[in-house]
């Protein structure tokens, strides 16, 4: 039905295989009433495989976990997971020799309407070469309101705001809103005017100062997770590895202004990677691109050693 | 892989079958890459069989056509749906004879990952049990923070506020939080205080006035449309059936005040139908339940016969 589905590698998570049972991404595998499809009922989780291994595999089920218990849902256990993700990286790196960059997505459903039991699969497929240009190229981003306040998260759990979900219409239809202003993605704030997150990635900006004694202090800053964002694996990895090399860390309340501020930002997720900001609402980001390159090329060594 | 499936009736819409394709709905149609499983991207209708008859048929396309035009979706020509959907209906009435009740979904989704076609389908089944029981006992309703300030929509069509979209994951997420608390449902309140729609309904309250010279007025009352609240095609019906009854109408802005001070409050779909109100937050609605049953059993009346 479509060009990229026969290099898809489906492994459905099934007890009758406990190593997970691969199945045929050219053919329906899912039922037309499965929840997934009807309600966007599920969380689910994108991974990067580099040089044949996982990126930042404990922090994704660790999400993936937290967002089904958001959802009430049981899913399998983590061992169980492996599995299954173990046998759809070999798979993938059977069947695609030569290919050492590839998506591992992590899906999960409420399951068939009537039934009791939540669908759960492992996808790889190819990543996209979009990707790689915006993380070289740096992108273009709008502002667009999302709508909530940032204290909501806490006093209402209904709304599932730091869940990962499969309901990522309003994301979608976000997405394609920037597109029709010519820019490449976007930056939500919230209605009491703070930085929150992308659609599909988390906002990161730093500051490089020259101190007194000609000493450099550089800062890096995200916005705090208690404005109902996704906790970002890729930020979490990312600070952890800016603190060992001597950045000063920082987490929000930020405002579009801080942005304008900065020396650089960035868009920072698990496939894309670090894509670096170079307009917002058409104002250019940062005084001096040599400094923002800098730093954007540094994040990029510290990101490319992480595991 | 459930008891239901093997009695649902699939049509999926199809340039090669002009009379829409039937498939077997008790083996997976739908392909695991499928932007509707993997993102909740797309839309939906659910609409009633009654006595073999479709209700509110031309309702339910118009806002199905508008949800996908919210979506930047294109979808098949109304003609189209139609006779998918005549196929659907007549598949479903023989090979269940007898069953005078049941459910039509319409779905769409964006399509397969990388494909550039949307997936429609159509979709007949049993109408839920639950449906019956709480149309005939009324239903206990917990009020729930949406989160959005009612002025929203309009200034963020991103958030897809007024569309029928397959990510109803936080409206399924509501309905577990209700029944959490002891309840059967809820009915959303934004920001700012105002009183919004069920995850799957539209809110409506009356008031029951005798005036002076011993005459009747009847009051019928809906949150007004511009709140980001879905259009309910069920709410429209009733309102026309209920002006041409001599009931007054009424559009909001309401807050829950107005649902404690009202002779009778509903949640009305079009599946469930009219479902009463009893008690709200644990407070009981409608301070005389003879008028209440008097006025629910007017509605039912003028709602049975609508088409």
């Amino acid at each position: 039905m479509t060009s990229t589905s026969p290099s898809t590698v489906l492994v459905f998570l099934d007890p009758a295989f406990p190593q997970g049972r691969v199945a045929d991404a050219s053919v329906p595998q899912l039922m037309a009433t499965d929840l997934g499809a009807t309600r966007g009922d599920g969380v689910f989780e994108s991974l990067l495989v580099l040089d044949g291994k996982l990126r930042k595999l404990p922090a994704h089920l660790a999400r993936l976990a937290g967002s089904a218990a958001a959802l009430d849902l049981a899913i399998s256990a983590e061992d169980t997971w492996r599995a299954a993700i173990g046998t759809a990286v070999d798979e993938y790196l059977e069947t695609h020799p030569g290919v050492d960059e590839f998506v591992v997505k992590l899906l999960v459903t409420r399951g068939v309407e009537g039934a009791e039991s939540p669908t759960e699969w492992v996808q790889a497929s190819l990543a996209p070469a979009l990707g790689k240009k915006q993380r070289v190229e740096g992108i273009d981003v709008v502002l667009l309101d999302r709508g909530y306040d940032s204290d909501l998260a806490e006093r209402a759990p209904w709304l599932l705001l730091g869940a990962k979900t499969l309901s990522y219409a309003v994301n979608m239809a976000a997405l394609r809103h920037a597109h029709s202003l010519g820019a490449d993605d976007v930056i939500f704030t919230s209605a009491d005017g703070r930085v929150l997150e992308g659609p599909t990635s988390t906002v990161l900006l730093a500051h490089r100062d020259v101190n007194d004694d000609g000493s450099v202090t550089k800062r890096l800053v995200t916005p705090q997770l208690d404005a109902g964002i996704l906790p970002g694996t890729s930020q979490g990895a990312l600070f952890a590895a800016a603190k060992e090399a001597g950045w000063e860390l920082g987490y929000g309340p930020l405002e579009p202004e801080d942005l304008f501020d900065a020396d650089a930002v960035w868009l920072i997720s698990s496939i894309r990677l670090i894509a670096p900001v170079k307009h917002l609402d058409g104002k250019t980001i940062g005084s001096d691109p040599a400094v923002a390159a800098e730093l954007t090329e540094e994040l990029n060594r510290l990101f490319a050693g992480i595991e």
